[in-house]
């Protein structure tokens, strides 16, 4: 097998991985319309019985999400509004498209907030609701509960990550200070019934974490909220009206975010349309089709890029040393969202391609291997390419060109290399983002 | 399936793999004699048909590795010297036990490279030497070239590894200057036969790296010392005598380092008695005994250990929630040796509680999985823990308690937190060293 014949196989199971969670093809067939009667993930709705059909959400793949649902529901559709970011919008039916800042909160986010409150004020026993969630959502539809601004909430958060909380205890205080977040989507829609569609781009599939779970019921609660905040000693550090509000919350006198099995989730639905593992289970059975064992790894890969580039580059050599964890050829498949940590003076990458040197220091020398890291919406870091490919000869063919592949590594300047070699992997914008999406390929 | 029983099992696991790499059982176990047949790995030597039989070696696990050697072949051996570390030598009969420094070579490791070249000399065609080779090996025998100092040696490697050279380059210079390394150890033992046990605690057990390959071909030459030396702009940074005798390299008037095929391997074998991945095997029998389905990821595992403890934590998050890469219950295990990138101001721990520490964040919450990570040795950094276990309430237990499990592993302070929830691995020394095993059990 050539280097050529395996670059070729890994770019047909990643178009496999993409085809599987394009947003507006997962939107599509998740939604079932026969005559008046939907099937989503096997429960059936008469539209018949509604008033109304109305769509909101928040989310980078807002806009061929919005579009599917006009495509399926056509006339049945009475509008909505969806926040997507700004530039991301496009042309729509009967859905209007907000536009907002992301990844930063800006005033823009604040009016979609409203707007979409706005819209959901008027749904009742008798209206559906779909609820279209993707990416950026959290940041792109802010609604601060009343008498914070958007900076109380900012500087509540950087306080809890600077002091060391767990991102759970960050979530939960979070959560007490927004309308919307932890449920707050839901009690504003009840007793409507809502469908919410979501595209994933969260490490885990939480739904609770999901544009921080607008429809998904918060376990957490205001005693624990002070215990949070009393444990890193920020009780008297955060804005003012926080800890009045706070004060209130404890004392009973504010509502709790709404709780698991609460009312207003009875007639809500949340079905993960599109998630890295199910561009994963799509890549498997391409790789089975092409004459490869799969074996699925994970979805929720973390870490810093160039650690996890050596733990794949060490699986890749078990398995050819020892048939461990699969005899070759297989493709071992994993995706997720790595982390880069820049030193002084960083050069030009991103975390697939730092991922992809990483892995080549670790596969050099080895014949019959590839790996591939690649962005699932086409880019990596602020370059052009969604990733990179890296081989046994990759480090040979650096030095050969008079490149340092160690040095490239840690001055964190994959690009350059990568560029040289001719092993970018550049597809262009997917429409989608289910993070990213590692493919290895061992043979002989 | 309570946190104790995970904890008993993955305990259990691990005995199974430390039994598998005991050195002195490892030697005995790969030799068989019988009358004066002696097999090994599928090869017989007649013993009678040798006039002498001796030993050389060097490495921590020398004194077990020799004692072994000396319970099997009695009055058979005729005498040898093995190098071992400082304190770690022992009651032997006809082998002597020489001391040096680890992990940097001193005097002793010089003297040690004499004696052993002097125990050699006399070996001649009727000679069976047994190599004993292990950890440290190459630290504690040292040989520099005629001319050289062991500080013209130790500054050439400091440039080179300054300089961003890739290892398999400064490891291609480091055997060109030494008598010993690369193939060197099977020259002076030639023309007799060489049986070479080792231990690897070599991420990979490649023959060539482990103690330097000191009984294995070396395939570079002094025209690519050269050029990695001109690549790198050190031709004129080396001391002078590298230089002088680099140039006398590339001329032919020096020898070049022995190389696979040449008649001095001729009668060389090198078996690997103990090993990571022999350790990994033996524990997935276990884990199958106990009712685990196993999975050897590999035994090559490196990179910074809190992204290594997250790809793990990973695994198990992916295993509870789809069935991939196994259906629970399963026993994913790893090993190989991690790195831990110290800050400004490290506290207590070593890389297997950091690990631990850092799949613990990624756990969290979970039930029913627990993560070993262990040294093979029974030493995890400057602590009296091999390691330490990880599970879904580590977290909430350390918070509960006023730990903070995520500044702890931002300041590598993860030992405190272990010794306080009582999670720490503690075995003793096991006198091996087959680098880290990690244990992940996955239930419910």
């Amino acid at each position: 097998m050539t280097t050529a014949d395996l670059r070729a196989h890994a770019l047909a199971i990643l178009k496999a991985c993409l085809g599987a969670v394009d947003p507006y093809q997962a939107v599509r067939q998740a939604l079932c319309l026969e005559g008046s009667r939907l099937r989503v993930d096997g429960q059936t709705y008469d539209l018949g019985s509604f008033r109304r059909v109305i769509a909101v959400g928040a989310g980078k793949a807002g806009a061929p999400m919005a579009r599917a649902l006009e495509d399926v529901l056509g006339p049945r559709l009475d509008g909505g509004r969806v926040v997507v970011k700004t530039g991301h919008g496009g042309p729509t039916r009967g859905i209007e498209l907000l536009e907002a800042s992301h990844p930063l909160p800006d005033q823009g986010s604040l009016d979609a907030g409203r707007a979409v409150m706005g819209t959901l004020a008027g749904a009742g026993e008798e209206t559906l609701v779909f609820c279209l969630l993707s990416g950026g959502g959290s940041a792109l539809l802010v609604a601060p509960a009343p008498g914070l601004s958007l900076a109380d909430k900012q500087e509540t958060t950087r306080l809890l990550l600077a002091s060391g909380a767990e991102i759970g205890e960050i979530n939960a205080v979070r959560k007490h200070l927004s309308v919307i977040k932890g449920g707050g989507l839901a009690r504003l829609a009840a007793p409507a019934t809502v469908i919410c569609l979501i595209v994933s781009d969260v490490v885990g599939d939480r739904l609770d974490v999901i544009a921080s779970g607008p429809t998904v019921g918060d376990t957490s609660t205001w005693a624990e909220v002070r215990a949070v905040l009393r444990r890193h000693g920020l009780l008297h550090k955060v804005p003012a009206v926080v800890r009045q509000r706070l004060e209130m919350g404890v004392a009973g006198r504010l509502a709790e975010t709404p709780k698991p099995g609460q009312d207003c989730f009875g007639r809500v639905r949340n079905l993960i349309v599109a998630s890295n593992r199910q561009a994963l289970l799509a890549g498997q059975e391409r790789a089975r089709e092409l004459g490869y064992a799969p074996l699925l790894l994970t979805s929720s890969l973390t870490g810093e890029a160039r650690s996890v580039g050596q733990v794949l580059s060490a699986l890749a050599r078990e398995a050819q040393a020892s048939g461990h964890p699969l005899k070759p050829p297989c493709c071992l498949l994993a995706g997720g969202e790595t982390t880069v940590t820049l030193g002084d003076s960083p050069g030009q990458g991103g975390r697939n391609q730092e991922l992809a040197l990483a892995a080549a220091l670790g596969l050099a020398g080895l014949e019959g291997v590839l790996l591939m890291s690649a962005g699932s919406d086409g880019t990596d870091g602020p370059t052009e390419a969604a990733g990179a490919f890296a081989h046994g000869q990759t480090v040979v063919l650096a030095l050969a060109r008079g490149l340092k592949p160690r040095l490239s590594l840690e001055r964190h300047d994959a690009h350059p290399l990568f560029q040289a070699l001719g092993d970018l992997v550049v597809t262009g914008p997917t429409r989608t983002n289910v993070m990213d999406i590692q493919i290895l390929l061992v043979t002989g």
